[in-house]
């Protein structure tokens, strides 16, 4: 075997992989520049033996249960940004979703759109963050594909992530199990991940720079689907913001959602770039923040577990509870006093965050 | 819930799906633009009660076993080809990848990244052609993504498929598992897709348009798979074509592989284009053809298969023999006599044609 992986490899065009060294088209041709973009390049960072056996599919045995599933594409612009990049948001996006489910992750697909001229130090630094964020989450990659496209035919670096993980808590939460009396619990401030890219993109000087919250939420929900299995409802907040989020909960749970504005977290410096650019941080998306809809018990065995420490689950805040009353809609008790309906934003307030 | 449902498409701003109407970056907003654009054009196509539910994963009931998974990138230009267009490729290909490892499909899930401006239209016609590709391949779609970027940012539309299957052969054809002895089964005529695809991008006026072989093959294989246990190898020949197959098998099983030119078959429509491009037909993608490679038992009784209705098998052919000698190298014996290496290609000779 190992004369066979020399002869073969004698054969290969070696990529140099200096500073100056780009993804060109052949890298995408399934020929040897693929391959070598392969080998030098991704299974270094990426590989393990599933991955490493360059099937057309990775086998998993799998015992009786609930498997969820979940696929994603990234595009966000800039690929790097304070407090992550395009391959660990890719990452820990895809264990979010999961976790929304109960999910704890079994595998990770990644399927990568290049674009010619991309530098290949660049692809180096996103494979290792990549790699980075499949360990602290403790996930591989099973399945991978490469393409690459002419330049302006793609914006440097896409990844298509899909997730398969194990539903541990049954029946897993969903976005229509919310029921009126159910408290809505937030993990944390909102915003950041937004704010970090829109202020990047806008070249905005701050004395204090924002990272993005991008961050795997799956150890944090584990523990909590294992305190209470009064969990109804979780739901990442991601794009279209925390207000889009608690729309979909009322609208797919047909109840009434409502939250106090005092009690939703927003750093002052997330405040302060929303001034400027006149964002609703409501709007915003962050990465590594979820809504949780519990029963009174589940609030009492939740209460139970962050008063073991509560300096881990300090910045989880009950912002509301869900109601009978105007079922589908969203509606927030002012910081000024009155209610306001929190609606979805129709189009577009930041493209590209995600 | 019907109420509420009303209540939400009050305040939704409807798409007019009109030939005039474009993608806009708003429709990757999830806002209400995004949800109108899956529930008037992506849901009445592919929805089904798993994707309907829109929940952050799909949750499925597996019982025990071995579950296969594949990913891959569509990004084909043009998006509409003779034969096919890229969401019904996208379906076949990842069908085929899980067929290529004894398993049948359980469900597929697709992200979508389009270019602002691709027409609507167009969009309908492609989730249309996809909803018939899910059809004919006895597969839904599970989970779902869509993604919108600004234009010169993409090229029209990329799709990422991933499949989930059962593997019902075991243990697994595996591209490793090739042995000397062995017959290599080729089940159809190559070089059709690329050459599809490369005669509409060229223009090529010629008497008979030559159509892709995008199809699904995994009924055949699971034919195929319940006549005989003896099936080593199955790999689908697509980027890199019947070569890049071959040299694969040939390096992970650490064989020789030994083929006959005269046994594999090219149509004289694709000899003639590729004659004329300066292609070798030995390296031009299908998407619906597979190499088999299987044992002297397994060959006895896929003929016994194939006898029972010669018509439907009437395209395979033996086209050689897995060899001790020259690990890891693929030896044709030319139709002019003598043998020639056939190496991998290093670089590109049709950029994206999958």
């Amino acid at each position: 075997m190992s004369d066979t992986k020399k002869e073969a490899s004698d054969f290969a065009c070696k990529l140099p992989l200096t500073n100056s060294s780009v993804v060109k088209l052949g890298h995408g041709s399934g020929g040897k520049m693929t391959a070598n973009l392969i080998e030098s390049l991704f299974l270094p960072a990426l590989g393990n033996p599933i991955l490493n056996a360059m099937e057309d599919a990775a086998v998993l045995s799998l015992s009786d249960g609930q498997i969820a599933v979940t696929t994603d594409s990234y595009v966000v612009s800039p690929i790097f940004f304070p407090g992550g990049d395009i391959a660990s948001l890719s990452v820990h996006g895809t264990v979010n979703d999961l976790a929304m489910r109960g999910a704890f992750p079994l595998g990770l697909t990644a399927a990568f759109i290049l674009e010619e001229g991309l530098p290949l130090d660049q692809l180096s630094r996103l494979m290792e963050s990549m790699k980075e964020a499949c360990t602290r989450c403790g996930v591989q990659l099973i399945a991978a594909d490469t393409k690459v496209v002419g330049r302006g035919a793609a914006d440097k670096i896409f990844i298509t992530t899909t997730g398969l993980g194990r539903v541990r808590s049954m029946p897993a939460p969903s976005v229509s199990r919310a029921v009126a009396g159910d408290h809505i619990i937030l993990s944390g401030d909102i915003g950041r991940h937004g704010i970090a890219i829109m202020a990047q993109r806008a070249g905005l000087e701050l004395e204090t720079s924002i990272e993005s919250d991008s961050a795997p939420v799956h150890f944090v929900v584990d523990a909590m689907l294992s305190s209470t299995s009064h969990v109804h409802c979780l739901r990442d907040v991601t794009r279209g913001g925390l207000a889009g989020v608690l729309n979909e909960i009322a609208q797919a749970s047909s109840v009434g959602v409502a939250i106090n504005e005092s009690s939703v977290m927003v750093c002052s410096e997330v405040q302060a770039v929303c001034e400027l650019l006149g964002l609703d941080p409501l709007f915003v998306a962050c990465e590594g923040r979820f809504v949780a809809i519990v029963s009174d018990d589940g609030l009492r065995e939740l209460e139970q577990l962050f008063s073991s420490n509560p300096d881990a689950w300090s910045t989880f805040k009950c912002i509301g509870r869900i109601v009978d009353k105007h079922p589908g809609r969203v509606v927030m008790q002012s910081l000024v006093g009155g209610n306001r309906i929190v609606d979805k934003l129709s189009g577009e307030q930041l493209p590209r965050i995600c």
